[in-house]
């Protein structure tokens, strides 16, 4: 195994693509997914410290065995609060919540239709639910339409993201929803980059007016927009009871941490109290679009293309040494293979951290593509085409 | 979908497998994976809150964004020091730890041998790798030597539990990697039954001296006798880089939320430096099983066969009743189809807690067992053969 591990060691190196995990520290964030700053809330630290002390450090089981505590359930009647739907269910993770419900859902009789874009946890999920599953292009409702039509098992899902995770772009909920009540399926919406941005924070699902709706179902994370960690399925109370049985992320996992689920509840009691957070978190990332030189994306997300995954790291670097954090995103962590810098905004970044942030991140994509221009004409003048890999 | 859910509810409640998410109460634990009671322990609670309020309730990112903090780091080296193994790296859960690494290492150039009382988040690691795979019964080793020897992959990885999650059973390390070590081949144990239990807290592996061993990598979770939540790839730092460059569940996933690092950090320390609670442990174990009539398991776990899954939640309910919180293992929970109670010791139950509990599963399952009896002998007498299902 040794051998090989090295050989794939060598190839990352050859390419560009070496990662590592990056420590955190005392920059401008344009990088994480803590939307609305309520990681370092107050009232949210003064929640999870509270259930710390109450429940202590761990769930101890799954939730099937004795697991489950007041912290989860008060979680779950707080996600309905926010969200709309009848009934949730709390996951140790968001990855861990669609591996359990699509496998849960999943099988022979179930067709799977997908998004290419969809987060790598949703592709998991239908792996392990060993369903038939439709690749569609991304954001195709004709061929989302097609699949539907064409179907041969009873029963089928249609799997999305409200607001997708790397280009921040958005989907056709209601057309979609559409689609699935006339061919009597389930569309399972990723809410991951939705809750704490769109609908006033509530979610693209209930801006929609799909909460509650039965060809409806969603997921969420604990871990962007309200700032802790979990996830959680939304959807009917015969979904969850479904899942409590069948989801083996659910089942055979140790539950959510008290302390998690207590700093996502009081933080989606925020989100839900002051609309207010969601809309200036739309604002600055309007401003953050603009000053990068892209059009405005649906969400918080705003996405750069650069010309290869070397160059994207290279700015990342150069930005990170002038105190500003943004995202380096390359293959295969893009959809569309592009390589490109990831930036997010935040509810709660000032005016001055936004301007100084875009100011660095505007000076060196400007020198990054000045140089990229002269490269290509020496390329050109000595007769050989520029090949950005 | 509505229509096909209400079908599942039904045949479960016709073969009396419905689950709930059972709340905690305060009761005779003898059901959680809380070992050694650090969960509750008042050193893990301060360091816990302390991350709380130093990094922010959650991470707020990919670990490869921006999501890496001193709470990670000094946990990767509390857990080397504890196992010794030369590197670690933190994943949200034992479940995803299981996922990204087995997906990391599969692939069609990858034989999977694997154990047939594995966790589900092993299978499932299995599955999601792409590799061909070979199910060997329970604690064989001629069956593992047979694949091995038979293969026609460049690579295999052979999976086994140190110590099994049902049963409490052992596997020999020893010789499993002897095999691995002849053939070649990575031995992968999971140790998240058998640290802070096995080879006085620091887990079978360290107790076999096999820690560090180019042939064996393990994983770990934080939410059994760490108290915590979270889960780990021990290993070579030549598997970390590769985990960090392509398990999907590091990549795509927002790293563990600091706090629950933090616990499982202080957690790992205090077992490393108190090897008097495993052995506490061990002894309150071989008293369980001794009173509960079944021979001592190699760890925590004491498994209690019973002739039905009705009959083995009907027990479970009235134990409860009596204030002792007991598992109930039913199908598909149960590797060898057999419904059982399964009864967990911890290092930290009192003299007292232990002769209440023991006392009271041991009036019910004798009760139990001679309402079985008789209802047997009225059968007979009927002219009907017993069939417990």
């Amino acid at each position: 195994m040794d051998a090989w591990l090295h050989s794939r060691a060598e190839v990352r190196e050859r390419r560009g693509l070496q990662r590592s995990a990056t420590p955190q520290g005392t920059v401008i964030d344009l990088a994480s997914n803590d939307y609305l700053g309520l990681s370092a809330d107050a009232r949210v630290i003064e929640a999870s410290t509270q259930a710390l002390h109450d429940h202590g450090a761990g769930a101890r089981a799954s939730r099937v065995v004795c697991g489950t505590n007041q912290a989860h359930q008060y979680l779950e009647e707080q996600l309905c609060l926010l969200t709309g739907h009848d009934s949730a269910l709390a996951f140790s993770s968001g990855y861990t919540a669609n591996l359990g419900v699509l496998a849960a859902l999943g099988g022979p009789g179930t067709l799977m239709i997908f998004d290419a874009h969809v987060h790598a946890s949703l592709r998991d999920g239908i792996k392990l639910s060993r369903s038939p599953a439709v690749e569609v292009p991304h954001n195709d409702l004709n061929a989302i339409a097609a699949a539907l039509a064409g179907r041969t098992q009873p029963r089928a899902v249609v799997v999305l993201e409200s607001i997708y995770s790397v280009l921040g772009d958005a989907a056709d909920l209601a057309a979609a929803a559409g689609l699935c009540a006339t061919y009597d399926a389930l569309l399972l919406v990723d809410e991951a980059h939705g809750i704490g941005v769109a609908g006033g924070g509530r979610g693209a699902v209930a801006a929609a007016g799909l909460a509650g709706s039965v060809h409806v179902a969603a997921t969420a994370t604990l871990s962007k927009a309200l700032g802790s960690q979990g996830g959680a399925v939304l959807g009917s109370t015969l979904l969850r009871e479904h899942l409590v049985n069948t989801a083996r992320t659910f089942i055979f996992d140790t539950a959510l941490a008290p302390a998690a689920a207590a700093a996502g509840a009081r933080a989606a009691a925020i989100v839900r109290e002051e609309p207010g957070l969601a809309a200036a978190l739309l604002r600055n990332a309007e401003v953050l679009a603009q000053r990068c030189g892209v059009a405005p994306s649906a969400g918080a997300v705003q996405s750069v293309p650069v010309g290869s995954a070397a160059l994207a790291a290279e700015i990342a670097t150069e930005l990170r040494l002038e105190g500003v954090s943004v995202g380096c995103f390359r293959p295969p962590s893009v959809p569309d293979g592009v390589s490109r810098l990831r930036l997010t905004a935040r509810g709660n970044l000032t005016a001055q951290e936004l301007d100084t942030g875009t100011t660095a991140v505007a000076r060196v994509l400007a020198a990054a593509n000045s140089a990229a221009e002269n490269s290509a004409m020496a390329s050109i003048n000595h007769g050989k085409a520029s090949n950005p890999a």
